[in-house]
Formats: C-alpha cells, sequence, structure tokens
C-alpha cells in the first residue's frame, strides 16, 4: 500500500503547487488516513516539497505512535510532538517553516479559527493559503482497491442482516435488535459498525435521525433497520423495511411500493455525467406525485469512503455530477407521524452502462418480507 | 430542567456581554447541551440581547428537530435550518444581523476558519468576536443534578465490569469482551458506551491507545479493561487490571502494586485549590522514582462530564488549579512492550475536606483480582 500513498500525495502536490503553495497541511482525520495510510488521533500530514518520502506525519506523544506506524507508509517520516505543544498542526507549521517553506496551504474548513490563529503565530512568516477540500475532492472517485474494500464491508452489513431476520423479532426491543446486529459486524470481520445501528419499530419506523428505544417489536409493526460496516476503514450502508406478522396491511404494502419505486428510479438515475440533483429529483419525484413528503433530511443520498457520509450530496441544492467508480447511498423515506414508515437504503457504486450500469454492493431483498 | 438551561444562559450572557458582544453563537455541540438540554446534529444556539425566553435554537431540517425539539427548553424559540443554507451557524448570523444586533461572539475554537469566513460574509455589518472557552469554562464546576447523573454513569459502568468478572474469561477475544460490555452497559440502563471500550490482553494490556483485536485471553494474561457509560449525556470511565489464571508472578504484583501507589497519590492530591500539575506530578513521582514512565498519552487525568474528555487536563503543563465539584479521572499506567502492563483509572469529583475529601464514583475493588 505504501506506493499507492505516495503517489496519491504526489498526485495531491500536483494540484496545490500550481496555486503557490511550497508544502500542505493536511489535519481532517479521513484525508491524513487516506493519503498516508493510518491517522492517530491527533496526527497532522505535513506534505513537503521534496518528495513523498520527505512528506513528515506529526503524531501526538505516547506509545500510541508504535501500533500505527506499522500501518504506515514507510517511506513516510514520523516525527512525535513534543509534550509541551499539545496541538500537532501548529507543531508541523513550526516543522515547515524551519524547512524554509515560505507558504503552507492548509485545510481551512477543518481547522477552528483559533488553531489557525495559533498555527500562524508559531510559524512566523509563514504565508497560509486554503487548501480547501482538495484531499475531498481526490477522495471522490475510489480505486478497485478501495471499491473491493467498500464491497466486502456491504457483504458483512448483508450478512448480519439476513442472519437477524433468522431469528425471532417479536418482542425484542429496538436497542436489543441494534446491539444484536452490531456484535454480528464483528463478528463477520468488520473493523465495527460504520455508524450507530438504527432500529425502528412501530411508529419508530423510518424515523429521520431515530436512536433504538426499549420499544419491543409488536405484530402489525413496520419494522425499518439501517446498518452499516466498516471495512479497513471504508464505511457501507444497508437499510430495509420489514412487516411483522403473517400479511402486512393495505397501507403498509402501498407506502412500501411507493418508497420502493422511488429508491428505485434513484439508483436507475446513477449515470456517469448525471447531475447530483437530478439523481435526488428522480427519486423525490415519485414521492412528490403521491403526495409524500421525503423524511431522510433533504437528500437523497450522499457518497461513502472513509466517512460514511462523504461527498457528493444528492441533494435538490447540490452542484456536480457523478463520475464513474464514485459510491453513493440511495435512501429514500416516508415516515407517517403516529404509524411508522419506510425507508429502503443502498450502497451502489456508479459505473458506465458500458460496464453494465450502477454496480449494487448491499445486495439483500428488496421484497417486502413479512417476518 | 427548563430553568436550569434559562439560567445558564443568563449566567453565560453575563459573562460575555461585559466584553461588547451583544449576542452569542454557541455551536460546539457539548455546549449546545449544556444550555439548551438537547443538541441535534448541525443545531447551533443564538443567545439575544433579550433574555432566555429569545434565544433561538437553529436546526437542519427535517423531522429531526420533533423528537429534540420534546428534551427543549419550553422557553426556547426553535427555528429551522432553511434548506438552500446548510450551516445553522451562518443561518443564525443572518438572524442576529436582522434582529439589529452589531457585535456577536463566537466559538472561534470550534468554528472551521471557512465557516467563520461564511458567517461573516452571510451577516454583512455584523462585527465578530471571539466567545472563546466560556460555555466549557462554566461547564467545569458541575451541580448536584450533574453530579447525580455522572454517579449513576459510574453505577452502570461498575455493575457492567463487575458482571463480566463473573463469567468465564480465558479463551474469549478482546473484542468480543468489549462488546459484551457494551450490551451490558446499555442493559443497566446507559445512553450508550462513553467511548469505545478497550479490553487489552496479554502483551496488548496497559497499551495506550490499544483498539480491541481478536487476541484471546490467556493464562498468565495481565488483563486491561477500560470503559465507561453514558447516562442522561453525562460520561464517566473506570479502568481495572487483573491478572488470568491462580497466582500472579512477582513482575506482575511488583507492577501492579507500583501503578496503584501511583494511581493512590493521584487520587489523595485531588482537593479544592491543588494546582492541575501537582496532581500528575503526585502520580508520575511515583512511576519516575522507580524508574518506569507514564504510558497515557503525557497526563495523569482529565475532566468528564458532558464530553469523556474534557477540561481540566491533568498534566505536567496545565495551568489552572481545581475547584469543588470538579469530576476528573486519575489514571496512570505503564506498558512494558511484549509484556503488557496496567492501568487504573477512576473517575472522583474533587470535594473539600470538610465535605469527606474526593468522592470516588467508580467504586470496583482495586485489589489485584487472579481471575
Amino acid at each position: 500500500m505504501s506506493e499507492v500513498h505516495a503517489s496519491r500525495r504526489t498526485l495531491l502536490r500536483e494540484r496545490y503547487a500550481p496555486a503557490g503553495a511550497q508544502a500542505a497541511l493536511v489535519s481532517q482525520p479521513a484525508n491524513v488516513r487516506y493519503l498516508c495510510g493510518a491517522a492517530p488521533v491527533g496526527a497532522v500530514l505535513l506534505i513537503g516539497p521534496a518528495g513523498p518520502d520527505q512528506d513528515t506525519l506529526v503524531c501526538p506523544i505516547g506509545p500510541a505512535v508504535e501500533p500505527a506506524a506499522t500501518r504506515l507508509d514507510s517511506e513516510l517520516r514520523l516525527v512525535a510532538l513534543p509534550e509541551e505543544e499539545p496541538d500537532a498542526a501548529v507543531s508541523a507549521a513550526g516543522l515547515a517553516a524551519a524547512a524554509g517553506v515560505e507558504t503552507l496551504a492548509v485545510e481551512e474548513h477543518h481547522l477552528s479559527v483559533a488553531r489557525h490563529r495559533a498555527l500562524a503565530a508559531r510559524a512566523g512568516g509563514l504565508r497560509l493559503l486554503d487548501l480547501a477540500r482538495a484531499v475531498e475532492q481526490q477522495r471522490l472517485i475510489k480505486d478497485e482497491e478501495e471499491i473491493s474494500c467498500l464491497r466486502i464491508a456491504a457483504e458483512i452489513a448483508d450478512q448480519a442482516l439476513g442472519e437477524l431476520l433468522e431469528s425471532i423479532l417479536v418482542g425484542r426491543t429496538e436497542r436489543h435488535l441494534a446491539l444484536e446486529l452490531e456484535r454480528r459486524l464483528i463478528d463477520h470481520g468488520a473493523d465495527g459498525p460504520a455508524f450507530p445501528t438504527m432500529v425502528g419499530a412501530g411508529p419508530n419506523a423510518g424515523r429521520f435521525g431515530h436512536t433504538p428505544t426499549d420499544r419491543r417489536v409488536e405484530e402489525g409493526d413496520f419494522l425499518c433497520i439501517c446498518l452499516g460496516a466498516g471495512y479497513r476503514g471504508y464505511r457501507c450502508e444497508v437499510g430495509r423495511t420489514f412487516v411483522i406478522g403473517t400479511s402486512p396491511a393495505d397501507w403498509q404494502i402501498e407506502l412500501y411500493e411507493l418508497v420502493f419505486a422511488a429508491q428505485r428510479a434513484g439508483r436507475e438515475a446513477l449515470a456517469p455525467g448525471t447531475a447530483y440533483r437530478e439523481v435526488d429529483r428522480a427519486a423525490r419525484h415519485v414521492l412528490d406525485a403521491a403526495g409524500y413528503e421525503e423524511s431522510f433530511g433533504g437528500r437523497i443520498g450522499h457518497g461513502v469512503g472513509l466517512e460514511i457520509d462523504e461527498d457528493p450530496r444528492l441533494s435538490p441544492s447540490a452542484m456536480g455530477k457523478l463520475d464513474a467508480c464514485v459510491p453513493v447511498t440511495v435512501e429514500p423515506g416516508v415516515h407517517l407521524p403516529g404509524r411508522g414508515g419506510v425507508r429502503i437504503d443502498d450502497t451502489l457504486v456508479v459505473r458506465s452502462e458500458a460496464d453494465g450500469g450502477p454496480e449494487l454492493l448491499t445486495i439483500t431483498t428488496k421484497e417486502l418480507l413479512a417476518l
């Protein structure tokens, strides 16, 4: 992996150098991990002008560095943060200044105003520029190794969900179902859950931002589950809605079919060159036409990768177009207060039609199962 | 609770108003929660000049606001974030400017440079000042209601740990033990784990920043467990080290007694008026004198509350003195590469001698147990 990270740093250097920066300081943890294979808590990466083997990871004091170092790009220099200077970004700016760097690009969307000020004070005559979201931009399109990590993460989430569905659900609480799913994720080799597992039953099903409660699953409920696995840092998600009992009510079938149609429309809109907002519109239109309001926080989906919620945003106000090899979620939902609702959520990779169209990573069935 | 939050906001207003700010914008999530009882994701709090019932919580779009609102201070105004403006801080600055506010204090240690710039642009002629860590300062000393939440959180963590110790440990992996502890925390009524549970066995025991692995517990191991519970938002932690098997080796007894003595020295140093660095020194001195280096990231302990790691820092370079009713951890550790090590971690509340001295919240025994 060491070559991959070095060439990512070289690519980044080619992006910021023309803007007049001699060096760059990367502080956003997922960006640090992307560029050097690990991100110990509090570590920052200083990308110097010399070449990838002169780049420096500045890490907080303590043996925490040891285990992290084993996963690190071997060509990276490792500097421990002095105890008297608790902020690695400030320390890295000092190193850059000492090495004769005059212009340093920093992540202004991540550094706080106070850290930025401390950094400027420490670095003396150094001129600070904005690296902006250059690393996030670079992370947008995934290579095949990244996609294969996402594929494994999706398999793990599908397995955990599949096993849960074979057990008896009635009478168990949302919280216990969520915990069991998280245990199963780990059993199947996940780093951990990609985000806190969401389980909503009855009136809680399909509610945006729901946190599992002590509500027990009952006959006749909608049961809505959304979970994700992390694998080697890469995170995916899957969400499904089920009916508890022998046969769903008419309103449940109707609502399910509607959300399913919206989700399918969103999935089918995924293609290289499609505007982000068009994917949102495709799914949202189906719900609008039936008189329902989408209930998932103003967007139909989002990118996934080293973060569970990263660029692009598939929302009405998003600017930009999809590229091939961009993994995204498509996850419309509808919630009826007091009755519950439906959410269907997949992770897919955008592919051209010649490559077979969007690649579905989360393959758990989307039939309405009565459990 | 609504009165508590309103009076906290009044107190904050009295702190910043003399510095020339007419209003304050609080964006740090734990600070938002402290001042209004809930912190929906992405929400910010605008404290206006008029009085606590004119303060405004600006929340992202979507039904997420509904459940949060039920826990909110009823005297607070709630404004939903418009979809075209995804940042609540920017929106709140606009509201302040529209209400005729000319000087607004913001949290420069939390707002990124990019958000701060967007906020300044949106708010036109508004002059931005630094609220700095005024809310964190206010959160330092806890009231009895906050301490009783911490006490319950500690009880839950003690219970979960106590139950685990009654089960068979040999042959189980660090990851499974960590998961079981987290399940038990929830069983006993925790909101969730206060932080990712740390379990280290054999050479991993006592390693700083260790993440549970598939290493199984073996006869003769040190087993080091550190966990915490959250209860109504308040987080505490407890850490213990055990020996697996019938009788500990001499080096294990010696190392345990040393860390125990260091931890006791740290606990005994807790008193109103003691400098933060004196607590650190008291514990560290014991390890230094025996020729060992403290292995827990450059500080002996830290404050706990709505965050698991908050002010004060009990480190060699910390400035300031302890007050009564400040809850802190005392958690020295030593790690011997290849062999493992010991960490002992308690949460205590600083109390005057007249009030009985430091109040130990985590009461699991600190005898060296052979399990």
